[in-house]
């Protein structure tokens, strides 16, 4: 099934004679797969279409782009095995995890389906005319939410299906309106391809748009660029590396209009682990990390990559468990060889820096491209001097900072980039104490924790799975919830306008029943 | 009480050497008040300020921010005509406008006030826990939207008070818990310095921390880069140039971490006058167009600069009286003699481009910077080949395009860039036959109108003053109404937090008693 096409609007195409293939990181083979690169015409195919498919789909009702969005999900679930085996070989990582997540990509499609079908995250807000006010008039002014245009979805790479093709991005871009043109990840371009060709299944059989969906194939980044540079295209969306993420970034500002680029880009995710955590609960705190940091073997975006405590027998107890669990569990395969071998020559950069010990490091022979994990430490000072020590090692790696006392810890958080979540093991007593170590950690992260790990990202309206830079380009989205969709809409107001020709969602009777702002109080009721 | 200082946090500064003054574009003099230029060292000291005044400030109540708001209007009022005389003297408008634009900055200030008072604007969203969810217990997650730290104001030339020191920006941001640094607009550097004083009286009165605002003066571009390339700065709201604007945008995306620009730079606000309107009441349209395009000297972001119609006897009619109504009202005086200039040098450039016709032009001899009021015409095919004809000329000046019919009124629309409004003049039957024309409008604009003037932007909570770039930089927020607030926060979640260490509006007990989001449903009841 998998024939490398890249897949503009409803058909599929290869123009290109860029081929590329797919790798199995546990075989430590090419899959065979060949896919075809998207040449300059099939890229401006795709934008041009997206963009007249938004003509139309920008006014589809909320029921209609949710039948839609719902069909993506059991297409993909008809895919059955096909895609299970596709997903395995082209990620090195194992069905269960490939199951888990499909299982979540096609949740996520429900959850948007679902806040379509209520209605109310337009925001529809109502001031009704006050024709008597003195000194003038007041108008009738009425707002709601719509969707900007075509939108541009990266796929990340360690995610094949949830940030991917039919991921989160995808997902909310569609919620809103906007069509969408996936710049398919090359790691798992296969898996890509059975998703794309789901999409576009469910796109015919619910009579969407032709070019609301596209998928591209590009193994490098020439792709990617003209994508952003094109002048109809009005968003963008981004999991992936700083590097890549910044070059999206820079890229968009600098067009003729500039357009939103919401990239995430990583984080370290500290833990602060408070004196009475650890001499209350120490050793299962050493266990769960262990498990945390070799999760998807250390290939999460939400990674405990820094563990910060207070020097003292408490800490060093944690820190010799968390050792001996941590070596007790089993290395897994990383995505590829580029990212494995990444992965081997960051823990070997951060080692050698100044002042870092090894608290637990596999040094066993392993299958090929298998993440061997490693835990260092290192004390506050030498870590505050080092600003290389705050960088991201991408795999089952952590570090855990020795301080001298509150006030260093303080220090450390403040040095800190901006993070995605921020964890706090303690009790509730302890917590009070440290108002300051709360209050930094609050300054830099988009998510708190307590006592708990940060891996596992819950999709509900008060996730909020984004942080201050360089966690993310924009601190202000999140790209897991529902409020994802916030991402791809623009308020309109409409003032004086007839009823008849409002749209539903702002007109008196209210008919899509959706809770609104009407003169500063929310209601569901007509007016 | 103006001395040329500026204001770092409570105290007046004057350390530099380089000193301006303003000007009194009525009487063509200067006005005498010396201003002298903030030094580098004043720069770094008020955002330092800002940035420590922060800790602090970021968690103060919406109450005590309300009172502090509240202040800051009662200590503007008590300035009386003092403000009343700079205002006059340093823009050449009318005591009027002065008056009633101190009113409309006090309003603004006393609506954010009352918006934090109610509380509900941080979108306090609860989802409680499930612990025997299968597969994976759920934890209690709950988020709401935080401060995001010191503001960079840049005030408006054309809004000297509610565009300016305390306006709409200086106000949202204060409200959301953000100090603020005004870069104050060389041309009313006085009427700031005085708003500077009553801000700052009221910050010392209300107990709110030192360097909560600061006040600095600038002729030159320097201060507002310096300021926008600080650190510790982490947004920006302007109101200005393209130009400005766009050079202010793309600084901050260079930084190190970028930061948001929320720049709102001018727009034609194309109108379309639907052949029904005119028939029915195309002279009414002429003199209430004649009267919106005069007001203020045309110095207004959504002045009338681009009306659209279609070829017949109507529109020739309207055209006429429109000339005949504009050329009944008298010039007054401009912002400052560049300004005049300008707008002297942007008429000539656009009667001189091919195809353009005189329709009205005061060539009285008039006092000194006083704005002659020019209204031309075009068709729609000269029009769509020359994008010198979608420039603003900032002033009391309009063209009539004539459209050979809908489509290719529908064209002209489509190649428009971002504006802040649209207007459309017509009766409903009318409407229904026009759809693409709607259609292109929408795509266009942040605010439609309907059988109106767009001059005129009511503080509320469904006012959008925002557009598609270039009319702002990021077409998602307005800098008018409520949602301005939502420029300066971004959200935090919080998952497992102790009850006791929540802030007020996500405790179960909802002590603020505000509206939530519970689970998925609005309440403002306890849990």
């Amino acid at each position: 099934m998998i024939k490398g096409f890249n897949y503009i609007g409803e058909e599929i195409s290869a123009k290109g004679d860029t081929v590329y293939s797919t790798f199995n990181p546990k075989t430590n083979k090419e899959t065979g797969w060949q896919f075809h690169e998207a040449t300059k015409e099939e890229i401006d195919g795709a934008v041009r279409l997206a963009a007249d498919a938004f003509k139309t789909y920008k006014d589809f009702s909320g029921k209609r782009k949710a039948e839609f969005l719902r069909a993506i999900a059991a297409e993909i679930e008809a895919l059955g095995d096909v895609l299970i085996d596709a997903y395995t070989q082209e990620s090195g990582l194992p069905e269960g995890r490939a199951k888990g997540e499909r299982g979540r990509t096609m949740g996520q499609l429900r959850v948007f389906a679902t806040l379509l079908e209520e209605g109310s995250w337009v925001e529809a807000t109502i001031d009704t005319a006050i024709p008597d006010r003195e000194p003038l008039p007041k108008a009738d002014i009425r707002k709601m939410l719509f969707p900007i245009g075509p939108i541009v979805v990266f796929g990340a790479s360690n995610f094949p299906l949830a940030f991917s093709t039919a991921g989160g991005d995808t997902a909310s871009a569609l919620a809103a309106g906007c069509p969408v043109i996936v710049k398919s990840h090359p790691l798992h371009a296969g898996t890509g391809e059975l998703v794309a060709a789901a999409i576009t299944t469910a796109a015919r059989k619910t009579e969407m748009p032709k070019g609301v969906f596209s998928n591209l194939n590009s193994r490098g980044i020439e792709v990617g660029k003209q994508l952003v540079m094109h002048p109809k295209v009005k968003g963008v969306g981004f999991t992936g590396s700083i590097n890549g993420g910044m070059a999206l970034y820079k890229l968009a500002a600098e067009r003729t209009e500039p357009i939103p680029v919401f990239a995430e880009m990583g984080s370290i995710n500290p833990v602060v682990a408070l004196p009475s955590a650890l001499e209350e609960n120490g050793a299962e705190w050493a266990s769960k990390y262990a498990g945390s940091i070799m999760l998807g073997a250390g290939q999460f975006c939400t990674n405990p990559g820094l563990i910060l405590g207070i020097k003292g027998s408490s800490l060093d107890d944690f820190i010799t468990t968390l050792g001996i669990e941590i070596s007790k569990l089993e290395p897994t395969c990383m995505l590829h060889p580029n990212i494995h071998d990444n992965y081997e020559k960051g823990k070997k950069e951060i080692a050698g820096q100044k002042g870092v010990r090894v608290v637990s490091e596999n040094g066993a022979s392993v299958a090929p491209n298998h993440g061997r994990q490693k835990v260092l430490t290192v004390d506050g000072a030498n870590f505050l001097k080092n600003p290389k020590l705050h960088q991201e090692v991408f795999g089952p790696f952590s570090m855990v900072v020795q301080c001298e006392n509150a006030q260093e810890l303080t220090q450390v958080l403040n040095a800190l980039e901006g993070q995605l979540t921020g964890t706090l093991l303690g009790n509730t007593s302890d917590l009070e104490k440290y108002d300051e170590v709360v209050d930094a950690l609050k300054g830099r992260v988009g998510r708190m924790i307590f006592n708990g790990v940060p891996t596992g990202v819950e999709v509900c309206p008060s996730m909020h799975h984004g942080g201050p830079f360089p966690a993310t380009t924009d601190s202000r989205f999140t790209s897991v919830g529902e409020s994802a969709i916030k991402r791809w809409v623009r308020p309109i107001s409409f003032q004086g306008w007839p009823q008849e020709l409002l749209p539903d969602a702002l007109k008196d009777e209210n008919p899509l029943r959706i809770m609104r702002n009407v003169n500063g109080t929310h209601s569901n009721q007509e007016i």
